[in-house]
C-alpha cells in the first residue's frame, strides 16, 4: 500500500423521489442563484426537469438554464456557460443528467472564478477553486457524481482531456434509480462497461499488498456482473437499476483505488476513439479494454489469474496460470458481448486506416509513455489498436 | 434496497508519517485552540504524543490536554472535558488514540455547545451541533475515525449507550499504520473482531436486493480474514496492519450498509457484558456474535449459506443448505479462536449467575424488542447468553 489522501465529502441522497430534496440541498450548500445545466432535452421528455425545477421553485431559488450538452461534452458550451454564470451572477451549478452534463458543469464551475482560460485545468493546472456543483443523476455510468474528475473535448483539434481536484467534487448528488429506467439498453450497457472500466483501471497495478482495496474492486465487479443482465433483460427493474447505480458511484469515488498506482491506458486509448468518431465512451471501452488486457497480460500473469478466479469464477490452473489469466479476459469479452457491446473496430465504425492518426493524437513518444501498470509507447498503442480490429 | 442518505465528509490522511499533517489539518478545518484528548499514557510511551504535539507547535496552534480515557469510556471524563473546553475556549478537539478516545472526544464535542446534559444525546436526542473533531488513530478497530457514532458508559448504573449524527463525523482522520504496530496481539485481535462485527451487523438483514453492498461487506470480511493471521503472526507487519486499518474504516463508515435495515443485537448484547465486567469490547463480541448467529440462523438459512460460501469458502450443500449455513458460523468461531479470542463466558470471566442481570439491563420487553433481522425479547436474549456459556 502507498500513502494516500481520501476525501469524498459529497452528500448522497439516494432512492425513489429523492429529487424532491433538490431545493433544500442547494440551500444547505449555500446556493442562492443556480445555473441549471442539462443535455438535449430528454430530461424534459421524461419529467425529470419538471420535478427538479418544481423543487427549486418550492424553495424559491431562482435559476437560469443552459441546455445542449452532448456526449463527449465540448469546450464551446463550457465557454458559453462560464459567460452566462458571470453575467447572471450564478453561485451554484446544478447538473441534471449523466456524466457528460456533470463534467461540463464541473468545467464551468472551475472556469467562473478563474481569470485565465478554463482549458488550463485540462492541460495539467490543478483546480483549487470552483463554484459549488450539485447533481441530479439520470445515467449510471461515469461516477462523476462522486468524483473530482471531469473530461472535456476541446473542439479545436478534438482533444479529449481530463481535469481533477477535490474542488470539483459535487456538494451533493441526488440518485433516483427510477430516472435511469427510461434509458435504452445500449446506453445502459455503455454505462455498465464504463463503471467496470473504472474498477479495472484501478485493479491492474504494480503496487503490492493491496488486499483490502482488491477485495472491494472485486466485490463491485461481481455485483455489476450479477445485476447487469437483470437490467438488460428488464430495463425497468428498479432494484437492479439501484444496485448498478450505487456500484457506479463506488467504482469511481476512488475508495477502492486509493492506495495504489493506477493505469488509465484503456481510457486514454478510448478517448481518442470517441473524440474522432464520437462513439459512446462505454462502447469504445468495450473494444479497447480487453485488447489492452490481452496486450499487457504477460506483465503479471498472477494478477490476471486472480482477476479470472475471483471475479469470473474461473478454476485456477496451477500448472499453467496463463491459461486461467487468458480465460478471465475471454469471459470479460463474452460478458460485454452478452450485454450488447461491440467487440471490435468494425462494430464501432472505426477504421484500421485511422490507427496512425489515433496513435499520433495520443502524443506518446519513447520519452513520454502512458500507463502505471505497463508503460506504453507509440508502438505499443498501435499494437493494442490492432488487437482491437 | 431502501432509500438512503450517505455522507462521509471526513478527510483521510493515510500512511507513514501522516501525523506530520496534524497541525495543517487542524488549521484547514478551522481549529485555533485545541483540546488534545488521549488515554492512559501509551501515546506518550510510543512517541505518538511527541509527534502530534510537535506538528501543532510547528503550526503555532495552542492546546490544552485531557488524558485518562479508558476502554469503554466513561461519562465522568466527558463532563470534565466539556467544562475544560468551555473554560479554555477550545474550538477543536483532537483525539489521539483508538475508538474509546475518539468516542469520548465526540461526546465532549457534542456537549460543549449544548446547554443541557450531554447524556441526552445518548438517550435518543439527535446531535445537530458539535465542535469539530479530528483524530490521530492508533488502534484499528472501532471505525469511529470515519463514523458519526459514539458509545459512552454512564457511570451511574453502568449503562452503555450510543449517540449518532453527521455532526459527530470527524473533520479529518490521520491513519498511520505504524502507530498500530506496538499494539499487543490480544488487543489487535479484539480490534479485528470489532470490525468484522461492524460488517456482520449490517450484513444480516431482511432487506432484499442489496447485492452491491453485500459484495462490499463480503469483500471487507475476506480481506480481514486474509490479513489478520499475518498481523497476529508478525505484529510489526506494516502492510498487513495497513490493510486491516483501512478495512476497519470502510467496515463502519456505513458505505457497505446504507441501503438496508441493520441488526445491532450482538453489539447490544455485548455492551452489557463489557459494562458489567469491563472486558474488551472485541472479546465480548467474539463470544456473543457466533451465539447470536446460531440463535437466529433458522430465520434465513439462505443468507447464512451465502455468508458461508462467499465469505468462508464453504461448499454449498444444495440438498441441505442449513448444513452449509452452520458450517459458516463454525468457521467464523474457529477463525476468532485462531487469532486468540475467547469463545465463551468462562474465558471472558463472565458468570452464568449474572445472566438475569444482563438481560434486565438490556431493558427489553415483549413490547420493546431489539434487532432488525430477528426481533429479540428478554427470553431470546437470555437464550443467546446461555448459548455463549
Amino acid at each position: 500500500m502507498e500513502n494516500f489522501h481520501f476525501y469524498s465529502p459529497t452528500y448522497f441522497c439516494f432512492g425513489r423521489d429523492s429529487e424532491q430534496s433538490t431545493g433544500n440541498l442547494v440551500q444547505r450548500f449555500g446556493g442562492t442563484r443556480v445555473l441549471l445545466h442539462y443535455g438535449s432535452g430528454s430530461v424534459k421528455r421524461n419529467g425529470v426537469w419538471e420535478k427538479v425545477t418544481q423543487s427549486l421553485k418550492n424553495t424559491k431559488i431562482p435559476f437560469v438554464e443552459l441546455d445542449g450538452v452532448k456526449p463527449n461534452p465540448r469546450s464551446g458550451l463550457v465557454y458559453e456557460g462560464i459567460e452566462l454564470c458571470r453575467k447572471e451572477k450564478v453561485d451554484f451549478i446544478l447538473a441534471v443528467g449523466g456524466g457528460s452534463v456533470i463534467d461540463s458543469s464541473k468545467a464551468i464551475a472551475a472556469g467562473v472564478p478563474y481569470e485565465g482560460d478554463f482549458w488550463d485545468f485540462y492541460s495539467g493546472k490543478p483546480v483549487e477553486k470552483a463554484l459549488p456543483v450539485g447533481t441530479v443523476l439520470t445515467i449510471a455510468a461515469a461516477g462523476s457524481e462522486g468524483s473530482g474528475d471531469s473530461v472535456i473535448t476541446l473542439e479545436k483539434g478534438m482533444l479529449k482531456r481530463a481535469a481533477s481536484g477535490d474542488a470539483l467534487r459535487p456538494k451533493f448528488s441526488i440518485m433516483n434509480p427510477q430516472f435511469t429506467c427510461t434509458l435504452p439498453a445500449y446506453a445502459t450497457a455503455c454505462g455498465i462497461t464504463d463503471m467496470m472500466a473504472h474498477v479495472c483501471e484501478r485493479y491492474f497495478t504494480n503496487t503490492r499488498d493491496v488486499e483490502t482495496t482488491d477485495r472491494l474492486c472485486e466485490g463491485i465487479l461481481k455485483a455489476v456482473i450479477t445485476e447487469a443482465p437483470k437490467v438488460i433483460a428488464n430495463l425497468k427493474d428498479y432494484q437492479a437499476r439501484a444496485n448498478i447505480m450505487w456500484a457506479g458511484m463506488v467504482a469511481h469515488n476512488n475508495l477502492c483505488g486509493v492506495d495504489r498506482a493506477q493505469d488509465w491506458s484503456s481510457h486514454g486509448l478510448e478517448h481518442e476513439l470517441s473524440a474522432l468518431y464520437d462513439v459512446a465512451h462505454g462502447a469504445g471501452l468495450a473494444v479497447m479494454m480487453p485488447a489492452w488486457m490481452q496486450y499487457v497480460m504477460s506483465h503479471d500473469v498472477q494478477r490476471f489469474a486472480q482477476f479470472a478466479v475471483r471475479v469470473w469464477d474461473c478454476d485456477m490452473n496451477f500448472a499453467n496460470p496463463e491459461i486461467t489469466a487468458a480465460e478471465g479476459i475471454s469471459r470479460f469479452r463474452a460478458f460485454l458481448k452478452s450485454i450488447g457491446m461491440p467487440s471490435n473496430f468494425a462494430a464501432l465504425g472505426a477504421k484500421e486506416a485511422d490507427i496512425p492518426k489515433l496513435v499520433a493524437t495520443l502524443g506518446l513518444s519513447e520519452q513520454h509513455k502512458m500507463g502505471g501498470f505497463v508503460k506504453l509507447g507509440p508502438s505499443d498503442a498501435e499494437a493494442i489498436y490492432r488487437l482491437a480490429l
